[in-house]
């Protein structure tokens, strides 16, 4: 298991060539009956991508395991090239990278919301009527006026959209494995957050404190008089991209949870804009500087989760129209793929592995000749764990030597 | 891998949703000549099987790694969910299970047979001339009435087919890991069993000593005079299906070694009567109970075995002409594969990835339009190793949630 892990970073070789992995968000899908049957990536009318399909080598992903759906942190942490049962996200985390906030090691992270409370502390409202975004600033701002430090544990505050917001703690000592304060149900008061580890001790005071401050802090004000806390976690620590692939790497997004993925594992962040043609043209002005660039269309995924199967198709669509764009750049290997299956029938992320392209130079080809999940079963790349894609992407690229004699 | 381990563990979630797990046992095969070059999947008429097809998603899965031929034993721990690498299951365990003999953990249980041996003890028949059942039984009683403890631990007996007997040793402080006294040829006395770890020279003793007083019991008879034993082994430590995948499974079989396998992951146990006819009927009386039903039909196996292809072909076109009884149960997912592969015309299990369909609401499709080899290679599934099947049933029938945020 270790010796698998390694085996890349022994044989990585640095060099010139450019690596572009185009993340369709939730790509994959499974027959829709309204629409003959077909998955929005057989509906679509794809062009670029069909004469590319035929250049190049396709295949199937599975994110973590076969049958497991996995989340947006593991299925982009698979296709980044670690291993998403290694490496897990906490949710506080998560939303601190994902709104763009310096996160360190060391430090913990919190999910917050706004709450209201009766004047017992009872939650009658977990999320306090869903306040606006500015009143969350508002708030946010008393917070961090009145709580600095504890202890000498620097508080940073930062409001998210509506109710919620993020906490995190940074200092010495602190450690995952607390319980949360949110009990997830009205009628209850916040619960004191409990160490699951000795270690954790110093970090529970720490958060029990900083709850009954700023309950202190607010308790005036309505309907935001209360917080609920939930998913404490620390940075993992992660081997940066340029260290275990030699990669200098590049995220196009526009959404801040990939952005802040992105910069869990290193990579220098760039705004996508807001359509495929926005993505390609800010790589295209930037390529030069970076050997590795993944570039993130949300649209795919946000349809499919909405059951939306004509707005992933018109996303399919518009990547495929701006695709020259890219191709134009000439980079030396394309990857287009998916972290996950997001089908339109289910309306949520799944299981399904996912369709995935690899076109360079030396890619081989195969029997499959459209960019759809069929076509993908029949190709040269199998099905196989995310995890493996960077070898095959860093392989295209001659960025990989040879194992043993 | 531990890790891997324990994630199906953490995202089960148990609901109303049903699986059935049909098992054609040995149904993969390869083309027989004499027969157009067909295996006998292909040269079945399956009306019923071809129409699922259409709907279902295809593949072929490993039972073991690549390349590698597994024993009833494994073959069936992998469709269940259980690694087949890491829960061995010894002989003499497998024969007790299969005998419908009751084993608990800390038990030791041996395969046995009576021999004859000559003056000196000297094997001079390993099968004691392949006496009857009936007298198989009778000597089993003799040896009963004699044996029942040595230093309190209690001594099981049960009579087999012909010569072929079972001992079960019950009692504190028995180990796996001594040596077989079958010395597996004629003109050899039997030997005497080693201890090959410290813990287990207790159970050698034992085990000697039930020799020495066995012996002395029965020589006077004819042919049946001596005992070899072999096989000698625990319980393997196995966390049951209900608590490891939340399912209340139930094994619906005629054969005991299924029956046996089953109980082993917790399985409750059916007779599945003489046809596959009579084995729907008892999951359609019996399905409200049970959210996981295994249903064993053994002739695809025995005939594959025998080298019989149209006994294999007429196996497999009686399950088909029988499902309409399991398909009006409409469970929630269907998975109809087999525990390995049985060609004809090797006459013995192999190595030969299996067939698999899997139908359910979500489970996508594929180009595969025939549950028959060369069409499941194109399937939606892929080449997956037997025991991740679990996690596809799991997560067709709506009982895994997502992995990660």
């Amino acid at each position: 298991m270790c010796k698998e892990n390694s085996l890349v970073e022994k044989l990585v070789q640095s060099n010139n060539s450019s690596i572009v992995l185009l993340i369709m968000d939730g790509v994959g899908d499974i027959p829709s009956e309204e629409y003959g049957g077909k998955t929005p990536l057989e509906y679509a009318m794809t062009p670029n991508l069909d004469k590319l399909s035929k250049e190049s080598v396709l295949g199937r992903h599975i994110p973590v395991l076969p049958g497991i759906t996995p989340g947006s942190g593991p299925g982009h942490l698979g296709v980044f090239g670690y291993d998403p049962i290694e490496y897990e996200i906490g949710r506080g985390i998560l939303e601190a990278a994902g709104m763009d906030m310096e996160i360190n090691e060391g430090d913990i992270a919190a999910r917050c919301n706004f709450a209201t409370a009766d004047e017992y502390g009872v939650i009658t409202d977990r999320r306090a009527g869903r306040i606006s975004t500015e009143k969350c600033e508002e708030v946010c701002n008393i917070l961090r006026q009145n709580i600095k430090e504890i202890n000498n544990v620097e508080i940073v505050i930062k409001a998210g959209i509506q109710h919620r917001f993020v906490v995190v703690f940074k200092g010495e000592n602190l450690f995952e494995g607390v319980t949360d304060s949110d009990p997830l149900m009205e009628g209850k008061e916040p619960l004191k957050v409990r160490a699951l580890t000795n270690d954790a001790v110093f970090t529970a005071e720490i958060i029990n404190e900083f709850f009954d401050r700023a309950r202190k802090v607010i308790k005036d004000l309505q309907p935001a008089n209360s917080i609920l806390m939930r998913g404490f976690s620390a940075k993992p620590v992660i081997s940066p991209m340029n260290k275990r692939f030699e990669l200098n790497p590049v995220c196009i997004a526009h959404y801040p949870m990939y952005r802040g993925l992105s910069r869990l594992v290193g990579m220098s962040v760039l705004d996508a804009g807001n359509s495929p043609e926005d993505a390609f043209n800010v790589y295209k002005e930037n390529c030069s500087l970076y050997d590795y660039a993944f570039i993130h269309i949300k649209y795919t995924d946000s349809y499919g989760e909405d059951g939306n199967f004509e707005g992933k198709v018109k996303t399919i669509e518009s990547v495929d129209k701006a695709l020259p764009i890219l191709l134009a750049k000439k980079p030396d290997v394309l990857c287009i793929t998916g972290d996950h299956s997001t089908p339109v029938p289910m309306k949520s992320h799944s299981w399904h592995p996912v369709p995935v392209l690899i076109n360079s130079k030396y890619c081989g080809y195969d029997d499959g000749v459209r960019f759809i999940e069929n076509e993908c079963n029949k190709g040269g790349l199998g099905m196989f764990q995310s995890k493996y894609l960077i070898n095959y992407l860093l392989a295209n690229a001659g960025k990989l030597s040879k194992y043993g004699a």
